[in-house]
């Protein structure tokens, strides 16, 4: 990763404002997000999803499901987090949801990587985009939760229309249990949406794509 | 497109909430986005990017070129026309900037495409979601022009970083006047930005990227 930034910058043409060429460079950085995989596939079922297409799918989501929550949430502060919340993946790479060693090691991963991206940036910026990555990431006011919520939906929803292609197509078997405790966080903050949750859930066991 | 979206349904799982089975449906839906290629490449050179992705990547632009424009923007305004201004495309496709004979039927097709995309959504979302890319593209507020001036900068600094990929590799050269005259709204709305199109539009001359 190194030398690919080593490589970016011996491809940008400066600008002389050296804030400026910082914005450009950091710009040009995070297009590495559309080679970040996620275990989620499309629901056309044609690849494996990346981490810009699910930024900017739960993004759109974000304009469109907040008259589901019980606490009514500053939807463009959760569209922000949500566009930023997975950023640090370019360098600490996708922890699977369902993956328990990759998850114990995640957060001082994810530290790491972001003191090394945000440090491209000028240092009012950022200082702002650390600080919605770690709002969204503990998950406590309003606007996180709202976000959280969607950012779990999104790959539910996909696999729900995939016959469960998460829950069965990485060497184990899902257990309903577990969707059901990621899921849980919608219980309380979108109870209607989470009506729909079970309701799949439901169907899922019935259909073999979850485990009992 | 029609079948596909049968396709769908018939995999659905109904809520029993009409209304948000129909915002599920959508954001299934828009799902598509992630294989409506554009001609920009990706900075990596790998594959052309697609709509979801640079979509993604001028909202998170608009969150850091603020104090480089003219006129004070409602950011996350502008976002919300950046998330959705492209949605149209799922039906009528991308059109090239540089395709004449293609932009010259582009509004009618993506007029047709609006209608029938925006029909999904319930009627109050719709006619949101639809005023957004109207504003978008009608280019006059600021909101507007700050997100006209992302949606042209970030595939001209991609072209920057790539030997001018999309400018010479679709078949004919492109000349420096057509780039001027589509950068052209960022001269007034983000001057400092705009001098560095032209600086990086001379060096794209000089290397044999653009033609005089």
């Amino acid at each position: 990763m190194e030398n690919d930034y080593n490589d970016l910058l011996s491809r940008f043409i400066e600008s002389g404002d050296h804030t400026l060429d910082k914005i450009l460079l950091f710009t040009a950085e995070i297009d590495k997000m559309t080679s970040v995989l996620r275990r989620t596939i499309l629901i056309d079922r044609s690849r494996r999803e990346n981490d810009a297409e699910h930024s900017w799918h739960i993004s759109v989501m974000a304009l469109l499901f907040e008259k589901y929550a019980v606490e009514r949430p500053n939807v463009l502060h959760a569209v922000e987090m949500m566009l930023v919340h997975d950023l640090v993946e370019i360098y600490a790479g996708d922890t699977f949801a369902y993956d328990i060693a990759g998850n114990a090691s995640k957060k001082e991963r994810e530290k790491l990587a972001a003191d090394k991206l945000y440090a491209l940036l000028p240092s009012d910026q950022s200082a702002y985009l650390r600080s919605l990555w770690e709002e969204f990431d503990a998950a406590e006011t309003t606007d996180a939760k709202y976000a959280n919520c969607l950012d779990r939906l999104q790959p539910f929803l996909h696999n729900t229309l995939t016959k469960g292609y998460t829950w069965s197509n990485y060497g184990f078997r899902t257990k309903r249990a577990q969707v059901a405790a990621r899921m849980d966080i919608l219980r309380e903050f979108m109870p209607a949406v989470h009506e729909w949750v079970v309701k799949c859930m439901d169907t899922a066991v019935q259909n073999g794509w979850l485990d009992e």
